[in-house]
Parts: structure tokens; sequence; C-alpha cells
């Protein structure tokens, strides 16, 4: 009895891997004559010399008059000399052989209509001579260096209209039949080409030149023949999806035929699958499709390559950090870790964020990474870690952090405090997880989501802030109720399969006081084990047919298309902070703006929230 | 009796600046429309949304077969279960409705063409339902959002082809009838316009759509013609040069007549001629001629006023570094000083860089500045520094710093190591400033020019490292000697006017061991008093009439197109460092590429070097 996986990998460790990389990839050294327009940012691929001398004569270094110095030794306040022979001259303008110093205006008087001095010309004084700046020939940039704008400003000084700069051709293949286009609306079961456009975005910002190839179908014969088009014309080619263990996943076999296959299978998280071959002496990677894992290839390998082969590797921001939770990760496997980071009582704190490798959206909340060598297993809460930022950490100084269930009222709140200066950086977590990150001062705030029961409950989450002085500033209500397909009351509970919120959530603290209220044992109710993260999912799971009932909110049951809403509390969604911290300025500003009437406005227009406790603070 | 300067400037603080310019300019909120394409690096002018869920569908989000759970739940290894009714799905693929869970690959077995699985299957196991990444109308990216490639690769995901980003209009004019647009080889008299080159690569470089209309010469119609086009045109226009005291400075004059002249004159060097007026409502920057002062105004207020506007900042690093010489400044003056940075024994240290407004070529040397606040008188030597990096600082820790004159040998050299991936970051003094460096730990190396003579003269510098242990690493010789207009003897150099070196230099020493030789008296050579930096500028001198001869290289002598050349000593470049450095595999490296024979062939083949005791090690 076989198993059915490919068993495509025999992992190679990460530094093996790239140094196989760069010693089967050598630098195609390619060349790009560019205008000095667009240069900001590229590498010199050879030493740029001066076109000409600058000055390109003798000239005034000052505003003032140039005179012979001989004829004003005598000069002083007591005896001033009018002078006989000399010219206006403004900074910058030839001297005239004739005249061999500048006296700047500031010491020049008239007197009649004639200039008179108080004090004596030194021989050659307030004149550059002709290329004292830099003489024709001189080198103005050596060779592989990046150019800046203030580069710019010399290259043109020294008459450098355009300039050979590093380059690199670099072919993006995306393979999948179920993918369309950005710009088409894909049918339910299709998806937009993605980690191609990020791949684009990420080499051409290094200064390659990118070619998005036409979207080929899972074939192989269109697969092999679009490679060797690819590898014609050039220096690298990604080559997005089937590296993994699909039935569709054709690389490997393509790569072998056509070529070498160096690797298959890396020991890297995330990002396991990818491969690298040589195909008429060109370097094919192949990557998986998963966006975070896609990125990570194109960033730890592809990007990797080209700065090895001199092109300029983007930004970053390397920084130490206090690791707000435990992390762990796999001894053996490097592994690269989206992160978000605020800055907190004088301190970077960093969340690990989700590693779920089909939630692209998280990234586009991360603000950088952590990279856990394989030597490494797992990492401590509160430990000092090495993480590299994609921004300036000086936005941090400015900006709350918020940790938290996120909430499109939290959104509400950040688009109206980035026009005061202060940015809003909000990382997600469930209840429990805010509030232990403001138990641990790594947050400025915790955004909890708070049942509203007829009951006095206290929710989970709040047990943790026990004996701490923390205060609640009320955000918006929002009705949260048993969400359905078909007509239920709340007892039917018992028999429809149902999807429940983890413990600590507001759905669940509501669902288990009314289970407590109406006698009824969660055993009994089916799927009540079956947990997700939010009421939003709720409401996902159920219009999806992946369960017939649960605890959701109004808004979200609306928004999945659920017709059927049965009230029973309310859910609370606050910030809580510590009591101490209202007289930080930046919390100041977020509570007035949260007690502003422009923001409950908002909301209400928004639709869907209760605003009437809005900027309300709780004890 | 009157001066004839212009007392234009009634100065306002830097602060005082900033407040007025951002008061009087609110921003535009230019919007412009950008394909994802040529997103990265802009800023959404507003929050941008999913078109659509993703997935749309309920997928499989592993490689592997769909069944109904219900019919797993009996499997285990002692007895697997033969699935009857399962379908084969790759990650990603629509679950068809009539199942409710995915089985991975790696956890099914075929046997005699059946599968078999042996543990059961939860449901809506490895199942990803609609909208779990996204849901239609979620938000993606917040409004005043950097877009990075990771948004990108996001946006593209959500269907989203094109985004509202963040504009703005800056119209740059450059007046000046001196000036020759790039590309058109200057006469002698005339420069090629290029702090607008830098304006526009550095502005366009945040996301403003600049404008450089055509030269105007100095003439007050027409520059005040082509203002009032520009600020019908723009946001913001910057008029470069004419905001000084020169016969042809009108900037302030046409402010006035055709708006408002908010200030003229800030307490900032450089750039102290600044000047706002607002014109049409339009702000209109005047900025003053030299580059470093123009650069200076495009950075603190045209760049500020755009980051206030929200555009994105360039990218900059904040660091703290050792100060290595004493720095003065002028109290009450906000003082912006370029500086090259480098990283030695594990701390960063700084160099300020000439602040000779005119010399922009050693801008491009430069990696950084240093803002020294009006409060502050001075800084001393060794004292610790806040300075912000163009690069990322990260570079310098593979770097060799090397402190001392700057010469073509040096270049050459540091072409080779950057191959060996070593740059060398070199920070221009003379020779005292080199080894003084070295004495107090602040350089790798100090570059010097040492003269060979028949007696064995000590050179200045050397005595500063009286005591210390180093190594002496010759990179190549040169003829010195007496350079000249007219053919002279070296005991002429009595009767013509010559031009000197300061002291401590090669040629210093080489004309003082001369005169004593000769029992000149250096009282009576007429000149000996005026000093220049190094061997570069005194051939300079003498071929730009300053000066009858001088003593310099053979090389200088021929490039600055000098008759006469009399050889009277060498002059030796060395690297000097401390000798227990040997042992740094960079050092080492740096070695070794001196003494390599393709160093040598390359100074060999560019002329004018005696290479025989190249890679010579002297205690």
């Amino acid at each position: 009895m076989d198993t059915m996986a490919k068993r495509y990998l025999s992992l190679i460790s990460f530094t093996d891997a790239l140094e196989r990389l760069k010693k089967s990839a050598p630098s195609p050294a390619r060349v790009e004559t560019v205008l000095l327009d667009v240069a900001a940012g590229r590498v010199t691929a050879e030493p740029v010399y001066a076109r000409f001398s600058v000055p390109g004569i003798n000239v005034a270094a000052m505003d003032g008059v140039a005179v012979h110095s001989a004829k004003t030794t005598t000069a002083s306040d007591q005896s001033p000399v009018i002078l006989t022979d000399s010219v206006r001259i403004n900074t910058g303008q030839p001297v005239p052989s004739s005249y061999d110093a500048v006296i700047m205006i500031e010491d020049v008087w008239e007197d009649g209509g004639k200039l008179v001095i108080r004090k004596p010309a030194a021989p050659w004084q307030f004149i550059r001579p002709a290329g004292e700046d830099i003489k024709k020939g001189d080198l103005i940039l050596p060779r592989r260096h990046r150019i800046r704008a203030i580069d710019i400003g010399a290259l043109a000084s020294y008459g450098v209209p355009f300039v050979n700069v590093l380059s690199a051709r670099v072919g993006i293949i995306s393979t999948g039949s179920e993918l369309v286009p950005l710009g088409i609306t894909p049918f339910p079961e299709q998806n937009v080409e993605s980690n191609n456009f990020f791949a684009e975005a990420y080499l051409t910002g290094m200064g390659a030149a990118c070619t998005r190839y036409p979207l080929v179908p899972d074939d192989r014969d269109m697969i092999e023949s679009q490679l060797h088009q690819a590898v014609k014309e050039n220096d690298l080619v990604l080559l997005s999806a089937g590296s993994s263990a699909g039935t569709t996943d054709f690389t490997e076999e393509i790569l072998k035929k056509a070529g070498k296959l160096l690797f298959h299978g890396v020991e890297i998280k995330p990002g396991k699958p990818v491969m690298l071959g040589i195909v008429d002496k060109i370097p094919v990677l192949g990557m998986p499709g998963y966006p975070v894992a896609a990125q990570t290839i194109v960033r730890e390998f592809a990007a990797h390559l080209l700065e090895h082969w001199g092109l300029a590797p983007h930004p970053t921001y390397a920084m130490k950090a206090k690791l707000a939770q435990r992390l762990s990760s796999e001894l053996g496997y490097d592994e690269f870790v989206p992160l978000t980071t605020g800055r907190v009582d004088g301190k970077y704190v960093v969340f690990p964020l989700s590693r779920g490798f089909g939630v692209q959206s998280a990234l586009v909340r991360s603000n950088g990474y952590l990279h856990i060598p394989s030597s490494v297993e797992g990492l401590e809460a509160q430990q000092e870690v090495d993480v590299t930022l994609y921004d300036n950490p000086k936005v941090l100084e400015t900006s709350l952090f918020i940790v938290g269930p996120q909430s499109a009222i939290l959104h509400h709140l950040a688009d109206q405090m980035i026009d005061q200066g202060i940015p809003l950086r909000c990382c997600p977590t469930g209840n429990l997880g805010g509030v232990l990150a403001l138990r641990s001062g790594t947050c400025h705030a915790a955004a909890v989501h708070m049942p509203v029961l007829e009951e006095n409950v206290l929710p989970d989450p709040f047990k943790v802030l026990k004996n701490r002085q923390v205060i609640r500033l009320v955000l918006a209500e929002q009705p949260l109720g048993l969400a359905s397909r078909k007509e239920i009351s709340f007892v039917d509970i018992r028999e429809v399969p149902i999807i429940n919120t983890e413990r600590g959530t507001a759905n669940r603290t509501l669902l288990d006081a009314l289970l407590s209220r109406n006698h009824i044992n969660p055993s009994v109710v089916k799927g009540y084990g079956n947990e997700v993260k939010n009421p939003d999912a709720v409401a996902s799971r159920i219009a999806n047919f992946l369960a017939d009932a649960g605890i959701s909110t109004e808004g979200f049951a609306r928004s999945s298309g659920l017709p059927f809403f049965l009230p029973l509390g309310i859910d609370s969604y606050e910030l809580v902070m510590r009591a101490e911290t209202i007289k930080d300025p930046k919390i100041d500003t977020l509570i007035k703006t949260v007690q502003s009437s422009s923001f409950r406005e908002r909301l209400s227009q928004s639709g869907g929230y209760l605003t009437k406790n809005t900027g309300k603070i709780l004890p």
C-alpha cells in the first residue's frame, strides 16, 4: 500500500540552498543606460567621470566687486581707499583676468557714486579657481554606487545626461487554470493572479526589468513552451505555483526535462517546496502558490540573488524588539514570520502575525518580519529579538499601538486619528490577546468585544486584569444574536449543527450564559466544540453551508446574506487602557476623537452601530 | 556713506519659518489615480476596499481528497476505511458542496486502485470557507498608507487594478543667464542647471509630479511671467537662485509685487537667504543657488511641506554616532552638516564634510547629515551625536573606513575591493586628519602622502603616531616636483609667486626640506604663506594664473596642462593601519588586493604611477 503523496522533498538547508543558487547563477552583468531623470535608486555599472571642469573658469565666490589686490593694501577704517579700477561681480560670475581678488559686497561702501573699501583684499580672496569643485575626468561616482538625489544634482552639474546602471531581466511565469488576470472579475472558483504582481513590484523596485508572461493553464506542454521562451529572454525566471504535491504540479518534472534540477525542497518556512533548476544556463526558481510563501521566496531567494548581482536592496530597518507572545518554531527550519510592531513605553514590541499561509489580508497589517534561524526552537514571550521593518520606525514614535480583535469601528477611528498626526497601529488577536498585552505593557490599548447581558457576567478576558487600574472607553455597540439560514428560536440550537467561537469572545460568553439560563447542556449542542475566531467567521461558515446557526452580530449576519437574525444581547466594542495613561497627550486625543460628534456621525452613517454609549468611560 | 549690501535679511527662526510655511500652505489634497504596477511607494488618498470575497467559494486548504466526514468516523490504523465516495482535490480548488472535509494527501493510501484512509476526518477540516481571507467590501488598506510590494500583491488578489494616491504638483523655475540645460556643453563661464534636477529627483521620489520650466535669464519681466504661469499650474513653486544680494537677485522684489512675501532670511545654515511668498494662494519658495544650500532648502522646506501634505518621506536612518572631529557651529542657527559615516570597532563614527557651499563633489561623498539645533554652539570631538543616514547602515558593517587625502589610486583600490564584498568608505581630509583619526580609533586606515627624500625627513603627521604600533602599506608612488607655466629651476622659486600647501602635506615637507638644503629662507619666497589643500589644487591655481609655480605631482601638472615639471622627489601614497588589525579578515583582503598583480597592472595602465613598491609593508 503506497502513500499518494509525491515524495518530492529531500530537503536541503536554507544556507546550502542560497549557496547553490549563487554559485550556479553568476551575475549576468547586464547594463542598462538610463536618463538621469530616472536614475535615482539605480546602481552604477561603471565609474562615472566629470565631462568638464567646474567651475570652468575662475569665478567669484561672493557677491561683490573684483579688484587688483595690490591697489587695496593701504585700506583701513582710518584711511578708506576709493576704488578706481573695479567691477561689480555676482557669485559664480567669471573674474576678469585683469583682477586678482573679490571684495564681498558687505565690505564695500558707496560715497558720491564712488566705491570705498576699509580693509585690504588679499590676493585671490573669494575667487574659486577653475576646477575647484571638480576637474574634467575626475571621478564623480564609483562603480556599484546606489544613485541618490544628491548624486543626480552632481551628475547634472558635471554634464552627465545618462548613466550606465546595473539591471537584470526577470521573467515571471504564472501557471494555474484557476487564474485570471487583474481587471477581470473572477468567478467564485477563480483567483486573480497576484503573487507575480508582488514579484514584479518588489524586483522592479530593485532595478530589475520584469516581464510578466501571459497566464498559463495547468498544461505541461504549454508551461514548458513558455519556460523555454522565458529563459531565452531573461537572466532569471520565476515560475509560480506547481511546486507542490497537487495533481497538476508539473514544475519539477518540466525542469528535469528542460535542464537540471538543483534542489526541490528547502528547510524554510514558509516556502518549503521551493525549487531551483538551471535551463540553458538560466536559473529558474519554482515557487509555491500561497502568497506568504511566494513572497518569502521572492525576498529570500530572488531578491537575494539580485542583490548578489549588485542590484540595490529595498530599504529595510533592522532593530531589536521585545517579543510580546511566545512563538513556536520548528528546529531545523529557517522560519520567516510576518509581524506587527509598535512602540510602547519607549520600547519596541512585536507581535507575530498569523502564519496561516492563505491569509494575505494579514500580511498587509504587518510592518516587518522576524527570521528565526534553523538552530532555534521557539522564542519566549518578552525575549528580545532582531526584527526587520519595512518602514522607518520613526513613525511608530507618534503611533498608538492597539491589540485585540479588529473591527471596522477601529478603522473608522484610525481614519480620524491619522489626520491628527497619530497613526493607530493595530495588531489582530482575540479578546484575550489584547488584555494580556495590556497586562504585560506591550500595547497602549486593548480592543475588546464585551457582551452586555441582563446578568452581570464578567467575561473571561477581564479576569486577567483583576486588581489593575484600567478604564474602558466604549467605541460602539451592536446587536448580538443567533444568525441562521432557517428561522429558529434559541432552544432549537439543540437541533441544528452550530458553529461556535473561541473562549473569551463576546459571542461565546453570551452563548454560554444563554445555554445556562435555558438549562441546556453544551454537550448536547452539535458543533459546540467547533470554534472559529470571531462573529464574522461564524456568519461566513453559516452562509457557506458549513454550519446552520451561530452567535454573530447583526451586521455580519446581514453582510453575509443570512436571512435570519434573532437578537439576544449587545456587543460593546471598547478600548481598555491603563488608568494612568489618560494623561498621555496621544491617549487624550484618542478619547476626544471617540467623544467627538464627527466620530459618532461617521458610525451612524456606516450603519449597524448603536452609538448611545460611544465615548463613555467605564471604570 | 551707505553699504552696498542689500539688507534683505531680517532673519526668523527655522521653527518659525516651518510653522509659517505649513500654516500658509494647506494641503491641496491632490489625488492621482495610478495603475497598480506603479503604485509602490505612493500613499493612499482614501481607504481601499476588496472588490470581491477571497476565496470566492469554499476551497481545499491542502492537496488531498474531498470526502463526507460522516463516512470516515471509523477509520483507524487497525481498521482502515476504503473511500467509496471521494474526489481528488488540489489546494485552492473548490470543494464540491456534496463533501464537507478534505483529507490531506499524505494521509491517503492507495491499494489496488482504491483509496484508503487510516484516521477519521473532522467535519470542515482543511476547508477554507468563502471569504476567509477577505470579504467583499472589507478594508484592504487605510487612507494615508504607504503602498509596499506586499500591499500590491494583496490589492491584485482583491481585484483592485488602480489606486487613488496622494500627489502634489511642484513647479520648478531656474533663473540665471549663466545657465544651460543638461546635454549642452557649457562655455567655461556657464553652468549646467543642476539644483532643479536634484529637486525634481528628490520630490518625485516622494510622489510629487514635478515640472521643470525652461531656463529663464536674469530678466525681471521674464521671471515674473514664468512665475505667474507656474502658480497657475502647481501646488508649490520652487524658484531657484536670485534670493541673495547680487545685482540680478530679483526674487524678493518679484514676490512682493506678485503676491505677499512671508519671510526672506531664516536662521539656517546653509540656506540662510531662503524666502517664502504666496502668489495666488500658492506657496513659492525662493532658493539660494549654491548646491548644498539649495539641497538643504529642498529637503527641510519643500519636502517637509509635502510630507505634511501626506506624501511619503524618503527612507532615512536615524542613528547615534561618535563625532570624530570638533565641529563649530553658530549659536542661533540651525545648521545642517553633510557627513560621512563609518563603522570602526563596533561603533559608528562620523566626519563632518567640507561646508564649502560650492563644492558639490564633496556632497556625493556624504552618506548623511547632522542637524545642529540653534541652541547648540559647537560639538566636541568624541561626542555622541544624532545623525541621519541616506542608506542602510548595514552596509557599513562590511565596509572599511579610510580617512585621509583622497586619490585616484584609492578609487582604483575601492573598485577592486567592492567585488570582494568590502566597500571602502573614504573620508577626505589632509594627511594629519587621517593619522589623527587612526590615533583616536575612528578609522580602519589612514591614507597619507609620504614624501620620499634623500634626507630622512619624518613628515609631521607621523609625529602623532609616535610609540604606536602601526604598519604602512604602500599603494603607489609618483614623481613630485616643481610645476610651473614657465621653465624655472628650483632656486628661481625666490623670483616668482608660488602657491604652497598646508603643513603636514608631502608637498610642503618636500618644499621645506629643499628650501633648507638650498639655504633659502621661506620668508623671501613670495606666496609661501598662501596655502591650498593638495597638489591638485596647486596645479589648478598655477594653470589658472593664480600663481606661477608650486610643488605638485607629475600627474596633476600634466592633467592641468602645465608645460613644465621639474622632478625633485617622490610621493608615496600609503595606508597606515594599526599593526594588530592585520588579523582582521577585511584588512587581510585589503592587503592581498594591493599586493595582487591585477591592482599593479591597473595602476600601470592608468599611467603616472610608480608601482615597484606597491604592496610593500613598512613598519
